[in-house]
């Protein structure tokens, strides 16, 4: 193996911490190991210092569990977002990629995960308590479960509604159908399916 | 874009400094600095301070230009290895790649590049002088050119061979052929023609 023979242990070291990242082989990690090289060393060194920073500095909002630099996040704290709107997501990058959308203005819930009984993953083991915790203190009137549609997606849905529903009313889904600029013989049939039950009133532009 | 929206600038830092690494962009390094949020502040810092100490401690064999963290590399520092055949690599991977191979016993000398009027890279740029330097100073019986069989490689090739044939009467190249297991009705003409061309005696294994 052409990593076994790295003269440098140093440049070894760098490979390996590199190809610790999922998707991230030997070779890949080597060859990038090398591009990097051609840097300048004050270039490499703020590459280090970037992960040195984040070990020490990354912290979580103490009310929706979402990324946050301060205890309360930027979206908990803006006094222009709905709070009584919360939509339970399973990671931060979910919160990213709806708010990429400006579409939603309520808050957040970041669960940390999804109940997947097959990998050993629980209720107990996401922030389903302080979830709870939240809506028995705080007035939620509507829940929106924004979670993936795969099975443990689905199970942990069904957790959720299940624990939810004496607390709050109005708890919805996202809705799913047929995806924008799909084509409809080429979409799958539950999708499809959804987006005929699921139809909305035609809005003209 | 998701990636304007990371709500904590450590992590936006990562992020950035991870899709500075060629062909990983924002959205797979997100995805990276997420998964490495899950792991113990030990190990990200560990990550971080490989790139640090990689930054510090680069250093080059001073004989051949390959890494090494001492100043003569183990292959040049190795006495059983034959200092009068010079393999002529382009880069540190390839030097690796050739050592895996274990079929090769002499020296190597990094070039550090190959010569790409394109991209303004010329003789001059690439570490040719040190090698002609070499070549005048120590016995070197036998040189091979292992550049790759690109553009750039044959135009370096052609270069270093008017440069060292004055210096040294035995310069060869790398075999070209075709590869091992492939088959030959769909192996490329160039290939398929020098196997032809220098075929070589047939010798039971």
């Amino acid at each position: 193996m052409m990593l076994d023979n790295i003269p440098s242990k140093t440049v070894a070291k760098a490979v390996e911490q590199l190809s610790s990242l999922p998707s991230i082989g030997g070779k890949t990690a080597l060859r990038l190991v090398l591009k990097m090289l051609r840097w300048d060393k004050e270039q490499i060194e703020a590459f280090g210092q970037a992960f040195i920073d984040l070990s020490n500095n990354i912290s979580y909002c103490e009310n929706c569990y979402n990324l946050s630099d301060s205890k309360i996040c930027d979206i908990c704290a803006n006094p222009r977002r709905n709070a009584e709107q919360l939509c339970i997501v399973e990671s931060v990058k979910d919160v990213l990629a709806i708010e990429a959308t400006q579409q939603y203005k309520g808050h957040y819930f970041v669960l940390g995960g999804l109940i997947a009984p097959l990998e050993g993953i629980g209720p107990g083991d996401l922030n389903i308590e302080a979830l709870l915790e939240k809506l028995d203190n705080k007035t939620v009137s509507e829940v929106i479960l924004a979670l993936n549609s795969n099975m443990e997606g689905e199970t942990t849905s069904y957790y959720l509604h299940k624990k939810l529903k004496e607390r709050c009313s109005d708890i919805s889904t996202l809705a799913r159908g047929i995806s924008f600029g799909d084509e409809l013989e080429f979409a799958d049939e539950i999708s499809l399916g959804k987006s005929i039950l699921n139809r909305t009133p035609y809005q003209s532009q």
